[in-house]
């Protein structure tokens, strides 16, 4: 298996991501690497580590995509960039995906561009799994596509059914529609033409989920558009991290609070863990032609291991092949 | 001061808001209390507390507007629900606010139709104090108006300012777009033309805010259309119940857990009550022409004593008459 890696991506890059890699191959005989990016650099950080030399290759990118640049970048100003150059190099055949944790935006758009849709499905979206009360959960889309029209949710739903069950294992997937209230009809007109569609559509369709409900398990697969999801996960991250420090604050004024320092550090820990996405090995990128993880811009070393863990996965259980067919048996 | 109070909204009707009501009156002077609903039930609860007798009057009305019924049902078919009769009270001069746990969308509608919209108004907004690491914010709008347009966001955003300055006491509140991006340029069309009208009209606009800054205290101000700051407040309500539920069982896995617990106990009731708006005095709407507060419908009778107080405030910083001026000034 040859996955291809932006070597350039994200806010600790090279070194992150290349201690990522030398993690991934390490610990699994069936995966090469092909870091992409600024080659002096790379090897640089390579050096630094023991790893079996064959299984990671280095191409050069001259160029490198900013985190605030357009999502135009990769394919209009910089078509040397890491980005550019390795979603190119998955339309040929002997590679089998992508992993990137640079501008999310850019990687987009250049998977939409370079790679083009997969047959039935219109628009791009990211997935994320998520805990919940009793085990994985997959919200999509939270962040691809922000202008979302009520088929493009329809086709997110069916990717997202294909990734639970193969990627996420869960064996029988529910799906709800993310929305302002429970009831059929809750919501604008966007909302209630995506409920009706996929009550049509979707044979395990649960209806409306409020946001109260997406850490309950309630159901399985998430379902909104890239504005909303964005907000759902920014939110979740947010308030874990002010949560903490405030709590901290708080339990720093009880009398115990030396032996609570560690009891609560301990808590804090596992707290952070549960919307912590390096625990969860990216989100990938559903639609495209292709197979492309996304890994967060902050991504640590075991955050990029675990995204091409996650990546592993999708490969193995061949989820491009099985997205087209379970699009046009249900379209 | 004269306070009407829907007797019968909410989860724990009419028990938990007589408890709230007799707790208001009997911690403020200045506070007169006018209940409204089933006359039987109500005198039956307040037969169990010791207030001043003068200090609360009761009100009949016969109907009770459920949690799930349509927006339109005060108007339309329950003219003598507690809503409709206590919203029309609030229409004579001698009321000044209404506060209900009941129906959001119900009380929302009924306040919208039997009010009218202040001047320089088209949709009303609901708002909800936040805590966060550097004091109180102030979201809004979360759910009143999902439909918004531009001009509506900027309008709930300078009725923000004022209950900011006059309600929370922030000196110099700041004003936020709750958007996907820092970036200007960020978001869809409309937030690109909100973000634009924002920056026209409002001196103190810091730009695009992301969801993960929403309770660092980046500003105190956050402006979202209802759809978006329902799902805020949702997402936050349901990951700390949540996240407490998932934290629970891995410190009881700790060797220490019995001595833990104790700590732990008092360390998620912190938690939830960084979220827990019985804390914050519930949720303003702010747009029609009277004071009307509307509490959670799970609200507790302190809830509904620290939504008393809230509205209290409002009543003596005389903010309608304050967000007429600002908004006329600025428009």
């Amino acid at each position: 298996m040859k996955i291809v890696v932006d070597a350039m991506g994200g806010d600790h890059a090279p070194q992150a991501i290349v201690a990522g890699v030398v993690d991934a191959v390490n610990e699994s005989d069936v995966i090469n690497i092909t870091l992409v990016g600024i080659e002096d650099q790379v090897r640089e950080e390579l050096k630094k580590y023991k790893f079996p030399q064959e299984k990671i290759e280095v191409i050069h990118a001259p160029e490198v995509v900013g985190m605030n640049e357009p999502a135009s970048t990769p394919v209009r100003r910089k078509r040397e960039s890491s980005i550019a150059i390795g979603i190119n190099l998955l339309k040929e055949k002997q590679y089998d995906a992508f992993v990137s944790a640079g501008n999310t935006a850019a990687v987009v758009g250049a998977a939409t561009i370079f790679l083009g849709m997969l047959e039935g499905v219109d628009r791009p979206a990211i997935g994320i799994g998520l805990p919940t009360l009793k085990g994985k959960a997959f919200l999509i889309d939270v962040g691809a596509n922000t202008e979302a029209k009520p088929q493009h949710l329809l086709q997110s739903a069916q990717m997202a059914n294909v990734y639970a069950r193969e990627v996420l294992g869960i064996e029988y997937p529910t799906t709800g529609l993310l929305n302002i209230g429970e009831e059929a009809g809750k919501g604008s007109g966007f909302e209630k033409e995506t409920y009706k569609m996929m009550e049509e559509k979707l044979t395990n369709f649960i209806g409306n989920l409020e946001a109260n409900e997406v850490f309950t398990g309630k159901a399985t697969c998430i379902i909104c558009d890239g504005f909303v999801g964005n907000i759902v996960i920014k939110v979740a991250e947010g308030l874990m991290e002010s949560a903490g420090k405030l709590l901290k604050r708080e339990v720093m004024k009880n009398p115990f609070s030396i032996f609570a320092a560690g009891i609560f550090k301990m808590t804090l820990k596992e707290f952070k863990k549960l919307v912590d996405y390096s625990e969860y090995g990216g989100a990938p990128l559903l639609g495209v032609n292709g197979l492309v993880m996304i890994s967060h811009g902050r991504s640590s070393p075991k955050a990029i291991r675990n995204a091409i863990r996650a990546t592993k996965r999708e490969v193995e259980h061949n989820i491009i092949e099985k997205m087209i067919k379970d699009i046009k048996s249900n379209g």
